[in-house]
């Protein structure tokens, strides 16, 4: 009997050489301004500059090219609120497939868009989870299609742990890596690689207070569902995903939670001092240095900035 | 007699040695997606990242920087919009002498904060250039401090040049360069250090259309000064210095100009693709190849992106 099906270093590794022509190497941004105000030294992975504007673009071109050629042949689809769905249709046109996407009717509309610019096929469903997965099924079953699961799925987790890779390559010597935690395949992605590359580095989670199930789930001991819930923060009210789950408790030293003006303040610090956009979801790791929630004075930290798809005219401090 | 002062890659070598330390050495971000909708290879040099913000802090660091003790020792002054004034009270912080800086009561919240961060000493006068040149002229005659102006000065246009310098080394193989032009301290600038160190490199200057007096004063063959007009490049309203005017007529290419409509366009797409912030002032030469003014087909083109000083809560497509 084989032992059960789990994420390690080597798969992260192998998904890097897997994808490396297909992925950008994103740039680390540092600032005194922000390291003064921390009292630590902050180095940002940017993958709001990856490929399609996000970190999302390691995992799915991991997923996809991972398939023999007869699995891809039948395409892929997945259900997903935005940037893996642009991410797993842009892999699969540079493989030649079908991308069948299901999205939610009140997706943002630049991600809409990102997923037609990348030929994606595109359905739109109810913006609840049981109307995207019962979408979802029925284009599988129409098609063929495999499903590319937008984080419980060890392909796009050893996917997105490819960031961190790099990560310690262009700053080796860090002590704290922050990262954003919504189905966990970010998470557990990083902090597998985190843990295995550099042992003794710490991997501390950042969630929205108001979707907080990551934080109650590893207190808990067990999956908490996410009760239907908003935060300005849109790529994380999601629950944990089963396989994500005990590759986060073994290898995650803890999850913090911040306020959702907190995520608007870290956002919009990032945009003023870095001159760069980033999506919120993506300023909730700082949220927590600013908060206070972690310290990190004297300390090197990485931050993974994941995204920066973003619509203009609906900024969050816009007048509504 | 010594022969009439003048800019030369000399000088603007020297610059970069003297202010190398003082400044960031600003990374080129290049897009596939651009590329293909213009069918060239555009490279942005991205000064948007530079200390407080935009390549004026190179000019200042320069002019700061070559003074002797004595003339440092009381001070420097200056009146500007913005940019030229967070630069200058940076180099003087750094210099340890007093920056004196008047500034139009409508400058924009962000660029009066980044002064005052920079610990300037900043006079509010009417936004009017002749209450700028009153204030200023006063402010001097009190304290002996030194003018810096913010593009009419050679020193400052040898600190703007080594941008250009930097961009040449970062992509050797350039057709053509394309910058804004304001006063003309940045184009001045650029176009000594481009044809001084790449003979046959074109240098071409954009402008808005609703501040046309480069464009104007380039074909009539003298300095037609602006009159009072408005435009969202709110960098770039400004008459050509008569330093800098005959430097462009030696050496720039051509001046075309472009509408409002297509600078707000062009920043929106920079924005969305690069995911980075600029001002509306260093849309306008990328503003240009959108409206083909400049036709980039196979051409290997640097655009300097000037700054990325904008007030979040006054984008040009919020509505009023």
């Amino acid at each position: 009997m084989n032992a059960a099906p789990t994420l390690t270093l080597a798969d992260i590794r192998a998904a890097h050489t897997r994808i490396a022509d297909k992925i950008h190497r994103t740039p680390i941004l540092t600032s005194a301004t922000l390291d003064a105000l921390c009292g630590g030294q902050l180095f940002f992975k940017c993958e709001n500059f990856q490929k399609i504007g996000a970190f999302k673009a390691r995992g799915a071109a991991n997923a996809v090219f991972s398939l023999t050629d007869a699995e891809a042949a039948r395409g892929v689809a997945t259900h997903s609120s935005g940037n893996h769905a642009a991410a797993l249709a842009r892999a699969a046109r540079l493989r030649g497939i079908p991308a069948h996407i299901v999205m939610p009717s009140n997706a943002p509309k630049a991600k809409v868009e990102s997923v037609r610019r990348n030929g994606g096929i595109i359905i739109f469903c109810e913006p609840t989870l049981a109307a995207r997965e019962a979408a979802c099924a029925e284009v599988i079953a129409e098609t063929g299609a495999r499903l590319v699961h937008p984080y419980n799925d060890y392909a796009v987790m050893a996917g997105q742990g490819t960031a961190t890779l790099e990560l310690l390559e262009q700053a080796p010597n860090l002590d704290l890596i922050i990262a954003p935690v919504g189905g966990g395949g970010l998470l557990s992605g990083t902090a597998v690689a985190a843990k295995g590359a550099k042992p003794g580095i710490r991997v501390i989670a950042a969630e929205p207070a108001a979707a907080d199930d990551a934080a109650r789930s590893f207190a808990a001991g067990h999956i908490i569902p996410l009760d239907k819930t908003t935060t300005i923060a849109d790529g994380l009210p999601t629950s944990l995903g089963e396989r994500n789950f005990p590759l986060i408790q073994q290898h995650v030293d803890g999850i913090v939670t911040v306020s959702e003006e907190s995520i608007v303040a870290a956002m919009r610090r990032i945009w003023e001092v870095l001159k760069i956009i980033i999506e919120p979801s993506c300023a909730v790791p700082y949220a927590a240095i600013m908060e206070k929630k972690i310290d990190v004075t004297g300390q090197r930290v990485g931050l993974i900035l994941t995204g920066g798809n973003v619509d203009l005219d609906a900024l969050p401090w816009m007048a509504k």
